[in-house]
């Protein structure tokens, strides 16, 4: 069976995309740490990210630093900072997310729901910064 | 004036080592937020992650994937998790934990502090796997 982000990525399951090449693809999480929180994904299914082949996860890697230079430039945010937990979804994710102080990164606190409009604007302030 | 992470490569400040090449330096964090905690980074002073060329940024990544892999045959763990934040201190790092539970990523709940033995057998079991 398909993970969910491979439903995100065949666009059975809409999204706020934010990028896509041959091989990866980059969203705003639904359900943010902080908005413009962005994940990352290879479009090959695989678990666990350091089962990627050296090869995939350097591309992976080299894909997510120009998303998230896009995004420090298109978010009021200090830095992006990068998470890999992984074990909610079974298909390798990176996360980044917009913070400007540690506490922003904090996983364990209550997610954001964020108005569509809010994420369509947030989205295509991204796109537009990769462009 | 050094960052605290050019004093420990430099031997200036001591520390639990785990791997050394030309380029990057990994080592047990003190305080760490899960035993086996490493903290990998570029010998090069560079703040921001993202600032990193790509290249440097790209063989970074690569060789914090052959610590993961060393620290998830050697540590009791489901994975090993990736989070880099960066505010801290002003030098690029990614930390690299053992988790078995997504909480176990949490950066804002207390560090450990462990014993100075325990500390020294968990470096040398990673070690031990990364030859």
């Amino acid at each position: 069976m398909s993970t969910i982000f491979t439903k995100i990525i065949n666009g059975e399951i809409p999204s706020y995309k934010i990028a896509e090449d041959d091989r990866h693809y980059a969203f705003l999480d639904i359900n943010p740490v902080a908005p413009g929180h962005v994940l990352v994904v290879p479009k090959k299914e695989v678990s666990y990210l350091f089962d990627l082949s050296d090869e995939d996860y350097l591309s992976l890697q080299l894909f997510a630093k120009k998303i998230a230079l896009a995004m420090k430039k298109a978010l009021p945010c200090e830095r992006i900072g990068v998470t890999v937990i992984g074990l909610e979804v079974p298909h390798a994710h990176i996360h980044l997310v917009p913070i400007s102080k540690e506490g922003d990164m904090n996983f364990c606190r209550p997610k954001l729901t964020l108005d569509p409009k809010d994420m369509t604007d947030i989205a295509k302030s991204i796109v537009k910064e990769l462009n």
